[in-house]
């Protein structure tokens, strides 16, 4: 069942791919080296996008929703890491709340949430799942489209600790985005570990932020194995102080993206590749693909019409974009059946626990493939992505290809530790 | 392929695992605790009886040999496992030397050396086997049934260190479990982590140490959640100074047997079991099934004939037995296709990452299965024994069963960390 993969421009790939298995005594060594600095968020996941001649990371998830699209055999890959974070991060929690978005009616999504609650209950856990939603004011059991069921109940908050009627977790997981702020009931628990911490959530943080610190993580690597950075690593430029309705900061914009395209094309050049440059423009805080805008040209953005205009500024919970990530698009040469394909990586603590394809039929290779309404076809991994296949040695074979989308989402992962090791607010104790 | 299983009696153990189920949370909780204070082993085998009203560990190998028995489908778990340990030891290692026995022609066993060196070199190490064996004095390739190869170096060493040409390793693996002593050639390495130690080699090592570690566990865990701790620890007792063929300690053996058999008769009137009690004699320091019998009666160690006593006084590597356990019997109610069984539970760290049946059709349910020339049929685990399936709930289901093997192999390991903490010589550091 690993799904068959084309790649146009197999060459460049090939070679990356080739120093990486080759590498992987170094790779691993400093990653453990890493890892001793910096500490992974509790989970993450991470859209890849892999042009044959550039393997990088898009986006990068801290509160990944697609859990039920994972391969089951992998179910123990899972546990395993979950109780290497549940050590590191509460070894003294008997029990776990588990906070989840507000939708009540995405099965999909609440396919997740059982899934994640399947994962930590198997690490000997007691949890259980409280609603931010107000509307849900007892406990209430969702009938999942599997045949499972999810019970949501309301939380209860005191003065210093946040809860469930007659349970007092010693842990909080956020399944949460926080896209609409921080809500009042989880500001100030400072008795109990809430995971990730807030400041993970869209509410504070920014793409930008994330891309800076992937820029120096992706650097160091490359020095470490001897790469161009570039080839694992977006271009990427910020814009505050957008207005898409009012027009404001159009000059910034088209200068931005000028900036990256020309960038770009000066390693297109550089490595022969006979291919458009594109940028993605997207909204700085946000998710679900909403709010996202591929340009080919700095003159695109200046002459938005209204309704491009309104598509761009607001994302989830309505909330205005006024900061935007200008990020040089990597085209995906991968297909599955003839469909433009993603490699989505998910992590828990610092391992990878598996990953899918996310497909889209209708959409050409420099293309946002996460976008509402979008014909979603996850294909789970055969791999846990840990394993190269030193035996055949090809770099071409699903294991070895999946090791090297393993390595670059753990960079992604180590930038996101990093990211929230800078963007934490500054506590008491300090 | 989830091998059938048959318990004569069900009720107790049926019990004892609903208990370990309902439990979980304590139990993880518990051994999160416990990895905190005490260090597991690098890796490691528990033999496991399971005799329904009894599930308890009789022998824990620090050098486990079968990892080629494990299911293929379990081997990301186990590369994982691994990259854990590895960050904990020595997580500036790039390079490891893997030490094997000194078996050229066991076929079982070189595919379990394979096996070990494919799971370490898939966590990024370089790893390549010196061999012990003086008359390998050049690198060696020997073919495998399963068409793979094995390249066995001679071992190099230099005043400090231990490598082989051309290779300085920064780890070093035994999977030899140094019952000939510690050679000369593996002493004074002060410079390179040696995993296991190795004082955790027959040399040293004494099965009455690990038992004696393992009741301090099973005590502290039963009542933890509230159980006998007979249920989980077989009663042991030690006597030294054996001679078997000059019939030295003779009575020393007879007074402990009956000791161990009378505290067992008492266990069995107070749950109403119907069995006949017995004990396993067998060498303290040793392995490989060496050295081993079955009591019924203190009277039996009396009067043994010259062959019993010339089998039970030397073990591998042709060493003369002095001291012995005496180790409460567990009979084994598991059946495979009406061959008794019993599960054999394996770990990388702290981590359950399988474990197979040991299967013997020519044995009876006290007998020990562990027998030279013995027909052996491993039957590998569906699971990884870290997944207790909650949603049905029936403990007799196969990955219920499964979850209190792997909580048992764990409390072994944790014995087995204590006790090499405890026969640990003094460092200069000290």
């Amino acid at each position: 069942m690993v799904p068959h993969l084309t790649t146009a421009l197999t060459g460049p790939l090939l070679e990356l791919e080739r120093r990486f298995l080759a590498a992987s005594p170094q790779i691993e060594h400093w990653l453990r080296g890493q890892w001793l600095e910096h500490t992974p968020p509790f989970y993450s996941s991470v859209d890849l996008r892999n042009s044959g001649f550039k393997l990088a990371p898009v986006d990068t998830n801290l509160f990944p929703g697609g859990f039920n699209n994972l391969n089951p055999a992998f179910l123990p890959l899972c546990v395993q890491a979950a109780m290497s974070a549940i050590e590191k991060f509460c070894p003294d929690a008997r029990s776990l709340l588990l906070i989840p978005e507000n939708h009540t009616r995405n099965q999909f999504y609440l396919q997740n949430v059982a899934q994640i609650a399947a994962i930590l209950k198997q690490t000997g856990l007691n949890v259980r799942i409280g609603t931010l939603l107000p509307e849900i004011d007892k406990p209430t059991t969702i009938d999942l489209a599997n045949g499972q069921q999810l019970l949501l109940e309301p939380l209860i908050r005191t003065p210093y600790r946040l809860g469930l009627d007659g349970f007092d977790p010693c842990a909080i997981l956020l399944n949460n985005d926080l896209s609409a702020g921080i809500p009042p009931i989880l500001q100030g628990l400072n008795e109990q570990v809430v995971l990730p911490p807030v400041h993970a959530g869209w509410a504070v943080r920014r793409k930008s932020n994330h891309f800076a610190a992937y820029d120096q993580v992706a650097n160091d690597f490359a020095k470490a194995i001897g790469i161009d950075p570039w080839r694992i690593n977006p271009a990427f430029s910020v814009c505050r102080s957008i207005n898409f309705h009012e027009r404001q900061g159009e000059e910034c914009l088209a200068a931005n993206v000028a900036a990256v395209l020309d960038l770009v094309k000066e390693k297109y050049r550089e490595y022969d590749i006979d291919e458009t440059p594109y940028v993605v423009v997207k909204a700085d805080a946000g998710t679900y693909g909403m709010g996202v805008m591929t340009v080919r040209d700095a003159d695109e953005v200046i002459a938005l019409n209204r309704k491009q205009r309104n598509k761009m500024s607001v994302v989830k919970e309505g909330l205005e974009v006024s900061e935007v990530l200008i990020q040089e698009g990597v085209h995906s040469f991968e297909t599955v059946k003839d469909a433009v394909a993603e490699p989505v990586i998910y992590m828990i603590d610092r391992y990878v626990v598996g990953g899918f394809y996310r497909v889209h039929t209708g959409r050409g290779k420099d293309e946002n493939l996460n976008a509402p309404g979008m014909h979603f076809e996850p294909l789970a991994f055969e791999t846990g992505c840990n394993l190269p296949d030193y035996r055949c040695g090809n770099p071409d074979s699903a294991p070895n290809r999946f090791y090297a989308y393993g390595v670059v989402g753990r960079l992604a992962c180590l930038a996101a530790a990093i990211e929230l090791e800078r963007t934490a607010p500054e506590t008491d104790e300090d």
